[in-house]
């Protein structure tokens, strides 16, 4: 059942094109001054992370983002990587510093010009310049296009005035605001003559030399939070505050002196969703960043679970391994496999990423693609980490509960990764849009005008996505045809078929529902839309689920030394069962799979979560992490020694002649002792008694 | 589709027979002295805790349930009921109090005599004398009967002497041990005369009149844990330490001045199973503790989704609520019928709990039904608290990780309920087992002699466990025979008995799976009992949710008022179908519905869903907890508040003239203008054309 693995073979092969970041990443993690310590206070949590965050600048990582004019490499998915595997330190680390190089400094970079990039972009990537990105306001999160902070064109003065016009327009949530902002990237209603043209960015200076606010400007603590307690988010609000003309990023639209709008996109809708496009980073990066937490979850949970052993229910003395109990096995190996699948599904994200910024290829449809991915991937992803998480603490038992062992904080981190950078189900509505947008492109012979209604401006202008779904239609007969030999329910093909097929059918299912749509009054419409939400949401993380899967299929079939292609396909299987037998119901309920199939996968899935066990430490091995990236006491060898300490005690004193002997095992030797004196009496009696007949 | 419910009259209906304790548990809750503040640090927090123990001692409500003798009433339900409340204030006040009044001082009263009842019965009841609980040991848990501390006899002083022989002995995560603990109850494996009698209780004294740890004590802090934090949770090992005779808990097992060991009862392993199934209030308290937690935690996610609007998808100008979303009235509804169900079968176990513990029935049968409806419902509802307040602060967005909104929290708190007083997965298999032992005792006639080899002492020797499974053979092909009227997914005798037939295949599944077991060597069947773990424990998960579901069904049937039957009877639909869609791919697999029906499913929960949606500020209403209980920022109508604001604001600004106009709205008019333009140039041209053909 074991396989012979080789852990560093395996870690290439995770680690993949942006290896080079991550070990920059992993490297900048082992740094102490930047490890939180739950007793700490606030503001040293803070303090801390603030030190990692210039540890980071100080590695020079921010700047390999940056075009080669400002000494940079234009690399952009090395500089993700990287700043993903710093997760290890503290995920207030990735975070902060995701506000300040990703947020602050991506949207200076993607939204400004040349001269803007000039003024500020190396102090911010060398962490000179503190900022934040104040985009969320206390009445708008995901929907940005609503945010409600004003900034109004003066032309006399050539001053942007930036005012919020009510609370529930006080920027929130917002990163490095509470604390260490010197400046910050306001998103606001860009209005100039009497004209409002949408939402743009701006440059807003926030704090003074000294750290005081600037004039107009209010800035409250967020406090204490669920849990990134290194980040120091607070509220922004602006009264009437002025800004130079030129503060506006001015990539996307411009205010001239005279106060004339102009922008190089026609389209209000468009050139809102291209300013929001360029700063997909942040969901790239929390993807990778979910992955990276899930992993160190793992590595501790499988390193405590192969020395732990509780109840003696094989052996009379020994007591059993937790990772030998097939729960356990069942609570932590599809996790693992999952990982792996997000890992390599990730890696493709990346790829897609570093073309689109690169401008290796920065076409409208690969933007679309990336932009689709990110929104879904970050969803699944990050639920898929707290689950993870939960199921490593919960396995640790009480040991897992204790914050030295690291799980409750990391679950803790994570908690908001589902809610921030765009709430998980609008996300998912978000990329179930585009998933509409393509078949209504595919089959636009057909009378689906209902769907274009709600696929959004960004969706319905941009060309065909690339799902692939088209080549699943006929394929689910073709699997369960007279001519198939894979008759085995871990046929890869088997998975694929019932994996497409599930998305297509949804997408078929959810168009022909909201066919009627475009006949009908707004109001109705969006009733029609909002009773499919439900299979809506469920459609697109059907869609990540089947990405996830063929990211890994492809990675298995790319190994070439036996025993690690084989590890592969358990991985692979175990993901692709758990997934078909989460969704058995629809799979059954559609026809899709017969019943007889659907039985076996229960058995398989314990088999294959057995043999995966078998290699369980050198999978987490891959990881690539030490003791320092886990700090976790459980995973540091402690418990195997105090099981051996416990043994050599009972070695000892049951070689010594008073060691007591158990109730238990005297009333069984009674027992045994009186059945005997019985059969004795009994078998003298009857010897008598025949005795006595024979007399 | 709305409701006219009086949240009054569900409140009693909730509340039912133990409403004098919860009523005075929520007014105990109340005193803001005990309530705790993140910014608080450990010590504060621990403080504050320790002051809600004492305000409780002064209520006297710890007093209710000693016997008469003891100036109590020998009430133990309505005690519980009221220590649940207590979560309202904090769950670390209800554990530390549990800890203090329910496992020290129910220790006491349960394992100890009349005697050593008056010696400290009364001074632990009042908050005089402050104790712990010391079970748990480094390297044992949830298998309590292998902790390694001793207790041996030494007849030359009368006294026992205490050891932890090696550092895995040590009692670990004990609650009031690192502050506040005076003495401890200790459970230690207890030596007398050379033979080792299983574990007993001792009452050991910690720490001397000025809190320094007695000779041979020694305490460490556990310091910080993942969330109750107001608990003072340490370690405690003992170095020889010598008690007097008497201060063994006697009553199962007593040691004469001789050292002479006796008991009332002989078997060494049903006494140990009865020393322990005295102490079930524990588990019985925390599924009401998580049943409040969830309230709670709904109370505050419905009253902001009914105020908190996003994205203005129905209407031009006005934004969604978001409790509109179908997204979200799935998210909460289904976790408000579950929190519903879980009330009345809680409310049940109360019942037997107290019918056990005041003495009107304290049968063996009774005891074995309490003991196992308590392991198992404390471990469905504790982790459906964690799956519902999850939700509920994803629901509330940004918002729901902010301290100050409660959510993140209660759900801190609640993560350890998962693993402490047995780990859930270990509570369903102690179930399961009861489960399979009915199944093999009214069986008799079959060999399933397998299955006895694994359902342990206690569970074979009692009598039978009233399941009701029995009735349920047949009843399947009844609902699908064509004799049948109720065609509807929602019939409840269709629900019914989906879940019944569930519990009971899997029940004989698995005890068909075990029968070889008696003819194979201790390993052999070990790992043949492990093969089917996975399977155990989710038959003893789908025992609990039957029992759930029928206490509601019988709650809806009780309802005369036409309206609040209604309701109850969307609830009692809504956990059903919510229960079968969770294994929609069991009932189909196994072909006890047909798919067309299993297709109905989704949509009849969607309808039910936002039906419920209508009542749910009466549903949560109904709860009783006022916004001293809720203490959230988000459920105090601020947002409501700040909405008016901004409304006002718009109002207000649009009236001006200068109020600017959007710039895709001006697009629009342009490009209607351009429409208008072109068609009647058109149209002129026309004109003049046919003009010109007419000259």
């Amino acid at each position: 059942m074991k396989l012979s693995l080789n852990p560093q073979a395996i870690n290439d092969v995770l680690d993949g094109r942006w290896a080079e970041g991550r070990r920059r990443g992993r490297e900048l993690a082992l740094d102490p001054r930047s490890h939180e310590d739950p007793a700490d206070d606030l503001e040293t949590t803070r303090a801390k992370t603030l030190v990692g965050v210039g540890l980071m600048a100080d590695s020079g990582l921010p700047l390999v983002s940056l075009p080669p004019e400002l000494g940079g490499k234009n690399q952009h998915a090395t500089n993700v990587a990287g700043f993903e595997e710093t997760v290890t330190a503290a995920p207030s680390l990735q975070i902060k510093a995701g506000v300040q190089f990703g947020l602050f400094g991506g949207a200076i970079l993607h939204l400004g010009d040349a001269e803007q990039h000039k003024k500020w972009l190396i102090d911010v990537q060398t962490g000179k310049l503190l900022g934040s990105f104040a985009m969320t306001e206390i009445g708008h999160g995901s929907d940005v296009a609503s945010v409600a902070t004003t900034a109004t064109y003066d032309v006399d003065a050539e001053e942007f005035v930036v005012t919020t016009p009510f609370r529930a327009a006080t920027k929130e949530y917002i990163g490095n605001a509470a604390r260490d902002a010197r400046a910050a990237v306001v998103f606001a209603q860009l209005v100039t003559a009497g004209v409002n043209h949408g939402v743009h960015a701006f440059f807003v200076p926030v704090r003074d030399e000294s750290g005081d606010p600037m004039p107009g400007i209010s800035i409250e603590d967020d406090g204490y939070k669920g849990g990134l307690k290194g980040v120091d988010n607070g509220r922004i609000a602006f009264t009437e505050v002025r800004i130079p003309r030129t503060n506006l990023l001015n990539r996307y639209g411009d205010v001239s002196a005279d106060g004339t709008y102009s922008s190089p996109i026609d389209s209000p809708g468009r050139r809102f969703f291209t300013m929001l496009g360029t700063l997909v980073q942040g969901r790239v990066s929390l993807d990778g960043a979910a992955i990276v937490a899930s992993k160190i979850a793992l590595d501790i949970a499988v390193r405590y679970g192969l020395e732990r052993k509780q109840f003696n229910s094989v052996d009379e003395i020994e007591e059993t391994t937790l990772l030998s109990y097939q729960q356990h096995q069942r609570r932590l190996m599809p996790a693992l496999a999952a990982v792996y699948a997000s890992n390599f599904a990730h890696d493709k994200l990346l790829a897609s990423f570093e073309e689109v910024f690169s401008g290796a290829d920065d076409s409208e449809e690969n933007r679309a693609v990336l932009e689709t991915r990110a929104a879904a991937f970050k969803a699944d992803t990050t639920w898929m980490a707290l689950d993870v998480i939960q199921e490593c603490r919960e396995a640790c038992g009480g040991a897992g509960f204790m914050a030295e062992n690291r799980l409750v904080g990391l679950r803790a981190d994570m908690d908001v990764y589902a809610t921030f950078e765009g709430d998980n189900t609008v996300l998912l509505q978000l990329a179930a849009k585009r998933l509409l947008g393509d078949y209504a492109k595919e089959f636009s012979n057909l009378d689906i005008g209902g769907v274009a209604r709600f696929i959004g401006t960004r969706a319905a202008e941009h060309s065909l996505y690339r799902t692939g779904l088209a080549n699943a239609g006929t394929a689910i007969s073709d699997v369960f045809s007279g001519n198939l030999s894979e008759k085995r329910i871990r046929s890869g093909r088997l998975q694929r078929t019932l994996l497409e097929n599930r998305v297509e059918s949804m997408v078929a299912s959810v168009a022909q529902n909201l066919r009627p749509a475009m006949k009908m009054s707004q109001a109705a419409a969006g009733e029609l839309f909002n009773s499919t939400q439900h299979e809506l949401i469920e459609m697109a993380r059907a869609y990540v689920e089947l990405e996830k899967w063929k990211a890994l299929d492809e990675k298995m079939k790319e190994q070439t030394d036996a025993d690690q292609a084989k590890v592969f396909r358990r991985l692979r299987d175990t993901y692709g069962l758990t997934l078909i037998e989460r969704h058995l119901g629809w799979h059954l309920m559609y026809g899709r799979l017969p019943m007889f199939r659907a039985r076996q996968i229960n058995d398989t899935l314990n088999r294959l979560c057995a043999k995966l066990a078998a290699n369980a430490l050198d999978l987490v091995e891959s990881f690539g992490y030490g003791d320092e990236h886990r700090r976790a006491t459980i995973a540091t060898g402690v418990e195997a020694q105090r099981q051996a300490e416990a043994a050599d005690y009972f070695r000892r004193a049951r070689a010594q002649e008073d060691f007591p002997v158990d109730e238990k095992h005297l009333r069984k030797a009674e027992k045994a002792a009186a059945k005997a004196a019985a059969k004795a009496a009994a078998k003298s009696g009857n010897r008598s008694g025949s005795k006595a007949g024979v007399k």
